[in-house]
């Protein structure tokens, strides 16, 4: 297997963007990260997008989105894993480069999330869960990480201030993310007091429905090296595992079995450990799913989540920053991209970048991106040399 | 790169399977691979679905698939490009085998198309199209081949006979497939005088709504001869390539471009000709894309395709059969299960137990799929070792 370099970044402004299409959005972004690159050839094309069918009536797009940036007839797939899809998508570039198929691979995400014509968001997003066992009898996906929430809390005493606490970190970083929906701070008061969305979890404990679109440019660390790029910034590690859609087919709803499992892939692949990692990106579509997550990554023991956070652990001067970006919470969660904006972040961080949420001497990084209440996680980890 | 072969297929019997899920369709098809495969083990899955989205309203199928089948948490991809899903499922998981990343791996599609409850089947078909340019001022499907093979008859002399000499052929050669939804024969009369859908295109041009399945297992072909599978079946070329998926965008509205040049990339990866292909499964959703489809592969001159057909050179007993399995056509249409059967077909013939419609010596064969009016297109060439 070859090995794999970022080469170029790109994101656009996230928010609702009601005067761009999903096309429109898609190409900012790609043509940020092209020029980023500074290449002038695409060899293949991965688009990682939840439901441009629900959400646009649209499908087809990995070629219709090739064609509107210039580049077809090349190979254009897309790929879906819920809300997953965007580290589907990175996963499936690495693994064409590694194969030797194509030596330059742009791997982009998007969501056209408003202008929803049948059926509304809640509904699409719905559909990550199983659509027979859960949401036809009328649970909500917010109501599914609640159910979560609620048994964390009760196993483990994670208090409702702890939640909150996700979510105002998350701010605190995205304040300083100019592409961020909501680039501003809250908090705990503001998220106790914001309206019940299913109990415990309230408005501000949610990722926010949003337009936006990222791009990334992968190719051999050969290419890398020749185009003189500095840092050099490798895929160490990729893994991919898939659990129950469903919770009530779990064991334990409160652990992410499919994160641990592609965690382990990961660091193994990468010959890591969690202790290795310097900083990470990972899914809170929910303030309880970060707790959840950091978990099941191995930062912290089984049901310490919580109190991670309070203890400023997590924070962006923490032992383990967790989401510098601003998160899924702050800085949005067009589905499709998210998994890709992750890796915008980490190669933001490591070419020392990232502005007033820069974090010093960060060589190892990981990103960790799921789908639905985490019936499919994709975790990749990172090395600046 | 590591060479990849195909060690077990199955597909169950497709129509309009009222009492069926998609989830238990699928399994049907996969059961059947694995026993046929007589394998224990699968490292990894890759789903072609054009649109469980807006069909059944479920997305995240890969994982809901993975987890009944019972081989999660093994990383499962969806990947789609509309009725071309299925060949790029098969694209997919032959270049995860190939990097190394996965030695085992169930390529499958699925498509539940009855029991549509919004929009309906004609609407979602419609999103492989590009909707903000076609569909939504009016334009169906049905008549977006209509207006290719107006284009075709005037441009070449294509007569309406010879489209309808596509659909006699095709019912034919379904007729000796068990598995096929119209496993029946028809005449050049039923076709004339069937429905008109979108002139000059009747009813029985176009290839059915259809539930169904179709799986394959792909290994090493290293691990192939350690398993003694007889005969060893590889795959030897593999191009993907795109195009507008607008018709208008295009120079000629009658030559398929990513179809020429997918084929060319896969003749070129295989070191074949068009020459070297004994028989081929092709993607033929109305009779006109058949006809377009063997130019574009190079089997006939441009603008030959319809003479092709009515001298005979496409038949079973023909200079180069195309569509032994009875093809989209007779066989059916689930659409994200199209490329995979057509895999079905080509180691059913390989292995001669193709019964009434089994080719006579044939060792190299080809597939081609693509999405909407061929916006992608996938070609494979296998060889019979």
């Amino acid at each position: 297997m070859r090995e794999v370099a970022i080469i170029g970044v790109g994101m656009n402004k996230w928010g609702e963007l009601w005067d761009k299409s999903l096309r429109e959005i898609f190409i900012e972004a790609a043509l940020s990260a092209i020029d980023d690159a500074g290449i002038d050839r695409i060899d293949s094309m991965y688009i990682g997008s939840m439901s441009s069918g629900l959400f646009t009536e649209q499908e087809h797009i990995a070629s219709l989105l090739a064609d509107y940036l210039g580049v077809a007839p090349i190979p254009s797939a897309r790929v879906e894993s819920a809300c997953a899809s965007g580290g589907l998508a990175l996963r499936q570039g690495f693994i064409d480069i590694a194969s030797g198929i194509s030596d330059v691979v742009l791997v982009g995400g998007v969501e056209k999330m408003t202008d929803v014509t049948t059926g509304g968001a809640t509904f699409a997003l719905g559909t990550a869960a199983d659509q027979e066992y859960e949401c036809y009898h009328g649970v909500t996906f917010p109501g599914l990480y609640a159910l979560i929430a609620k048994a964390h809390m009760h196993k483990y005493g994670t208090t409702r201030e702890q939640l909150a606490m996700v979510a105002v970190k998350n701010h605190k970083n995205g304040s300083k993310n100019p592409l961020a929906q909501y680039p501003f701070e809250i908090t705990i008061d503001d998220v106790l007091k914001s309206p019940l969305v299913a109990d415990p979890l309230r408005l501000l404990d949610c990722s926010p429905i949003t337009d936006g679109a990222a791009a990334i440019i992968l190719c051999t660390v050969e290419l890398a090296k020749k185009l003189k790029k500095d840092p050099i910034i490798k895929i160490i590690g990729s893994g991919h595992a898939t659990d129950t859609i469903a919770l009530h087919s779990r064991d334990d709803i409160t652990w992410l079995s499919a994160t641990e499992k592609a965690a382990k892939k990961a660091y193994e692949m990468a010959k890591k450990t969690p202790e290795d990692i310097d900083f990470a990106e990972v899914h809170d579509c929910f303030t309880i799913a970060e707790i959840c997550v950091t978990e099941a990554l191995g930062f912290f023991e089984k049901g310490k989540g919580g109190e991670a956070v309070e203890k400023g652990l997590t924070a962006l001067n923490g032992k383990i920053p967790i989401n510098p970006s601003g998160g899924l919470k702050s800085k949005g969660h067009p589905v499709g991209a998210t998994g890709v904006a992750q890796v915008v972040e980490i190669v933001k961080q490591f070419r020392e970048e990232a502005g007033e949420r820069q974090i010093k001497n960060a060589r190892i990084a990981l990103t960790q991106n799921m789908g639905g209440t985490g019936g499919s996680a994709l975790v990749h980890i990172f090395e600046k040399e």
